[in-house]
């Protein structure tokens, strides 16, 4: 092997893990042997550094032999292996919610909150995609002004539900592409079945994404609230959120609104995003969308302008959900490690 | 011509003017002889009651001798003819901005404001289509609760923007369609130029409708504010709105909170709501999509639950924006003119 990390990754068939091995390459992170695993099917394989590999259901000897795994595949997968990994003195980035709220493991994005990571801490979650991008671009507005409450919806891309409800995207897009009438634009789509989403998302949007419980809420939304109180520390931030689907590939974009405890102008909030690492603010007139957005690293805020209340901001937030969102986020935490000596790559074969 | 109305249409070639045109046909209201116009191109036409109807450039004797002109076209149309319509003594109902913030011009939709209407006001309003929706969902919440604060982000469907504007997305999908790939579903889309809207819509969404002022707003964000104002007489009435266009044909969703001065329990306001008439309220874990809701009268009410402050309710509220949010809401303000008795249908040829 080459001199570097043995990095163990599981769901790298998957889009996540897809975007992974490409940021990994592309980044020079100091791979040294790279063990992918897809999350249970057999013969699937990956391309990395120009050479095809089979990417094999995870095996235990191997998942324990790593440096580093990364978890980009569901919470059963993460719950069978995160812990035990981490126990055996694998670093585990769990891309998964399964450990998210556990209050022993840290949920990092290290430009917010890497203070979180320890020597010992083996185990780490990366947050859900909707409440990277607006916990990032709001960071140092929070630290400087608190914030007190937030409202949010979100405007959140297919590929965030998976391959197949990107096919179903694909699908449904495509017949109704056959119907749709320039001489008569007006012409009902008709019907359309959805089966990866709980809508059809063609031309459509709706708010739904996850289950609904008891209170009427998604648990996107529930997820959302409490991963922000843990990233941010303020376990009595109060936060509702309407979280909806829309027919864009990639990229996540929310629309928030900031209360806060001391008042902030929004040239000033605009310096302050701009002073998270990562973070692009657009000029006034100007905005990113996910079209434009997706598939690149930045944080995107624009449009920070005066809310509704007193000390209240409203802004605009473009994220790529798959890498910000997800692999880019979990790299850059192996990044803080390898920074603070933690993870040490080997020196030879 | 037929016992009825002389009704005259100006802009019965665009958008709006055509399902104003099969609205007032299958709604059985009192036409006795329509003049159709267009907004000012020669040579159109138009299909009512089984007969194409040419649709000419208006002209002031026609337009003078109409007992009922629906104005659904631009500003410009409207300033040319409201006020000198109304003063000889035509109704005249205007589906565009230009005298919806004059305080000599009623703003009405019948369900929440009919006691604007009055025997010699005969220049009326249509409100802004992204507002519609939500001020007859939360008509009677505000009367019950009070609405101090509205944060608002839209879903905006492009037939709000024009025809042009549709055809714009079909033309983007249409070329995306060709290269979305289902072997590689997150291959780049590739860049796209945008003419009738500022952005690229077909997979994209885009927080900008209208033109943005010194303050950070766009106009649709503006408009929404002032003209829920005038519509519950709530001048005080705090407001912020993200609007935002979406790749939709036809109705416009919107995520809403309202903070209240009274609590009010979501099941209450579920009440109220559903007592507003034209108002269909969704059950707990159910809710409207603008595909399934688009092209139907009613406003679709859905996801009330508490939002993040004490007395708050978050909602989601989905509407035609060319039915309720234009043709429809004028044909219903005709409707209780007539009811009143102050329009009148002529008896005989």
């Amino acid at each position: 092997m080459r001199p570097g990390l043995r990095v163990a990754v599981v769901g790298a068939t998957g889009m996540v893990g897809r975007v992974l091995l490409e940021r990994l390459e592309s980044r020079r992170f100091p791979v040294g042997e790279l063990l992918p695993f897809s999350s249970g099917r057999a013969h699937a394989a990956v391309r990395f550094r120009g050479r095809r590999l089979a990417a094999p259901a995870p095996s235990p000897e191997a998942l324990r032999s790593a440096d580093l795994a990364f978890l980009v595949s569901s919470d059963e997968i993460a719950l069978e292996w995160g812990k035990d990994l981490a126990r055996r003195g694998v670093w585990v980035l769990d891309d998964s919610a399964a450990f998210r709220m556990d209050p022993s493991v840290p949920l990092v994005i290290p430009e917010v909150n890497a203070s979180e990571l320890g020597p010992e801490r083996r185990l780490i979650a990366g947050p859900n995609c909707t409440i990277s991008g607006l916990a990032v671009a709001a960071a140092a507005i929070h630290r400087r002004a608190g914030v007190r409450r937030v409202r949010m919806a979100s405007y959140q891309a297919v590929s965030g539900a998976g391959r197949e409800a990107l096919l179903e995207l694909f699908g449904q897009t495509r017949r109704a592409a056959r119907s749709l009438a320039d001489s008569e634009p007006l012409r009902p789509l008709g019907p359309e079945k959805a089966r990866a989403l709980p809508a059809p998302i063609a031309f459509n949007v709706f708010p739904q994404v996850g289950r609904f419980n008891a209170e009427g809420e998604c648990s996107e939304e529930v997820k959302v609230r409490g991963e922000l109180r843990k990233l941010w520390g303020a376990p009595r931030l109060a936060l509702s959120a309407t979280t909806v689907r829309v027919p864009v590939v990639r990229g996540h974009s929310v629309a928030a609104w900031l209360e806060l405890a001391r008042p902030l102008a929004p040239a000033a909030a605009a310096r302050l995003a701009a002073s998270v690492p990562g973070v692009k603010v657009w000029k006034e007139g100007t905005y990113p969308t996910p079209r434009a957005a997706g598939g690149g690293d930045p944080v995107h805020v624009a449009r920070i302008r005066r809310g509704a209340a007193p000390s209240e901001l409203a802004l605009w937030v473009v994220t790529d959900n798959l890498l910000k969102g997800a692999a880019l986020n979990s790299i850059q935490t192996a990044d803080a490690l390898l920074e603070k000596g933690w993870l040490r790559p080997r020196r030879a074969a």
